[in-house]
C-alpha cells in the first residue's frame, strides 16, 4: 500500500483524458496533474525543446512526494521517456507502449493506422513498440498537426465542416490502406472519437492512448502492491502554467466534471537569477 | 546616421510580414530578427505570461547593439509595449498604434472592424488608439484564435474550405456591422489577405499592422536622422527558439525569399543555475 499521489502531466489539456480513465479505474488514488498550458503545443517542437520542457515539468511535479509519474502526452512519451525514466528514482510511465501493445494485439489484418503530433510520428516510437510484439504488422502513420488547436478551440463536434474536412484529409490514406485498428496517439484525440469513428467506419477499432496508459499504470501499481486504500475518493489537484480560467473551462469537456476550485497557476521554466 | 541594426521580434513567423515591409522601405538597414517559435502562439496566453516572454525576447535581442526595437507582434504590442518601452533606453516601437491610427484616419463611415488574437482583443489597445484620433469611431472587434495555427499549417489559400469556413464565422459579424475598414491586428494575418478580401468585398479597406508598423519605424528613424547609409543592401539575420528547418521553410512564404543560410537556433527563457 502506498498513499502517495500519482503525478500526471501533459503539454496542456489532453492528459485529462488519462486522468479521467485513472479516476475511473483507481478512485481511491490522489492525483497531482500538471498541464503546461503556458507552452502548449509540444507536438510541433523539436526533440531538444520537448526534452527540456519535459524535464522542467517533472521537476515541478517532484516538488510533491509522488509514487509514480505518468506522462499523459503522446509527444513526450515518444520523445523523452527514456531520459525521464533514467533521471528519476520513481517509476515514469508513458502512454505509447501500452497503446502500441494494445494495437499490436488487437489487429487481425496486421494493418495498423497511427495518428499523432508531428514530433510523435517523427520519433517512430509507436512503430518500434508495435514491432516488438508483432514484427509483421504494417503501420501507416500520419501526423495531424491541426487536431490539437482545433480541439482546444472546441471544434470536435460531428457536423462541423472544419473538423470533418481536416479529419478526412488526414485519415483518407489510412482508410485507403485498409487498417483495422487505429491508434489515437495523442491524448487530445479522444475528444475527436465520434468524428474519427464516423469517417473510418464501424469496422475500425480505435485505441485510446490516454486510457491504455491509465490501464497500464493501474496494473503496475497493483502488481507492486502500491495501490492506495481510502474510505473516500482520492483528491485531484491541477496545476497549470497559464490562466486558470481558460483551463478550467475546457477541462470540464475532457473530464466530464468541474475542476475550477482545484486549479492553481504556477511558474515554470523561467530564469531564476 | 546610425549604422546599428534594427531589432525585430515576434512570437513566431508573423513578424516577417513587418520585416518584408521594412526591407522594402529601408533596404540599407541591417536587421536582427527573433521569432520565439519554441513558445508560439502568444495570443492565447495570459497578460503575465506574454510580458514575461516579451522581456526574455528583448533581453536576447539586446545582446546585439541595436538602434531600435520593433515589436512585430500584435499580441505583444497590445499587452507589453509600455513595460518594454520603460525598461529600455533605445526606442521600442509596436504595430498597434500605427495600424490603429491608419484605420482611424481612413474610415469614412466611422465603422472600423478589428481582428486579432484573444490577448490583443482582450487588451482593448487598438480601440484606445483609434479613439484618441477619432473618438466617435465604432469599433467592432473579433478574436480569431484559429488563424495563427491555420496559417502556420499553410492553410491560407482561397478555395480551402477550412480557412474559408473559419473566416466566414469570424468575419460575418463584422460584415453585418457594415465596417468600411478592417484592421488585420496580428502580423500573421496578411497571408490571409486574399481570403479575407474575398469575404469582406472590395469596398472594405484592409489595414496591415506589420506594414503600418514598418512605415512608422522608417518615419521615426528618418525624423531622428538615424537611418543607415550603405552602398549595398543591409543584412538580415534570423534567430529562432526551435528548429531552424521548420522556420526556414515557412519563412519563404512570408518573405518571398529564402533565408535558410541566415537562421540560427538559440536558447531562450530557460533556467540558468
Amino acid at each position: 500500500m502506498d498513499q502517495r499521489p500519482i503525478g500526471v502531466f501533459d503539454s496542456g489539456l489532453g492528459g485529462l483524458t488519462a486522468v479521467r480513465a485513472l479516476c475511473k479505474l483507481l478512485p481511491e488514488e490522489d492525483i497531482v496533474y500538471f498541464g503546461d498550458t503556458g507552452r502548449v503545443p509540444y507536438g510541433t517542437r523539436s526533440r531538444e525543446t520537448i526534452i527540456k520542457y519535459a524535464r522542467q515539468d517533472v521537476a515541478f511535479l517532484r516538488t510533491f512526494d509522488l509514487k509514480a509519474i505518468v506522462i499523459a502526452c503522446g509527444t513526450v512519451s515518444t520523445t523523452a521517456i527514456e531520459v525521464l525514466a533514467e533521471e528519476n528514482s520513481i517509476p515514469v510511465l508513458g502512454v505509447v507502449e501500452p497503446a502500441a501493445l494494445a494495437a499490436a494485439k488487437h489487429t487481425k489484418s496486421g494493418r495498423i493506422g497511427l495518428i499523432g503530433t508531428q514530433a510523435s510520428i517523427r520519433s517512430g516510437a509507436y512503430e518500434r513498440y508495435i514491432h516488438t510484439v508483432n514484427p509483421a504488422a504494417q503501420v501507416k502513420a500520419t501526423a495531424c498537426p491541426l487536431f490539437v488547436p482545433l480541439v482546444e478551440n472546441g471544434r470536435f463536434r460531428p457536423g462541423d465542416i472544419v473538423i470533418e474536412t481536416v479529419t478526412a484529409e488526414y485519415l483518407t490514406p489510412l482508410r485507403e490502406a485498409g487498417v483495422d485498428t487505429l491508434v489515437l496517439g495523442c491524448t487530445h484525440y479522444p475528444l475527436l472519437e465520434t468524428v474519427i469513428r464516423n469517417f473510418m467506419g464501424p469496422d475500425v477499432t480505435l485505441i485510446n492512448a490516454g486510457a491504455e496508459g491509465a490501464r497500464a499504470v493501474a496494473q503496475a501499481l497493483k502488481d507492486q502492491g502500491n495501490l492506495a486504500r481510502r474510505e473516500v475518493p482520492g483528491h485531484c489537484r491541477y496545476f497549470v502554467s497559464d490562466r486558470v480560467e481558460d483551463f478550467a473551462q475546457l477541462a470540464s469537456l475532457f473530464l466530464g466534471w468541474d475542476v475550477t476550485e482545484d486549479v492553481t497557476q504556477v511558474e515554470i521554466g523561467i530564469e531564476r537569477s
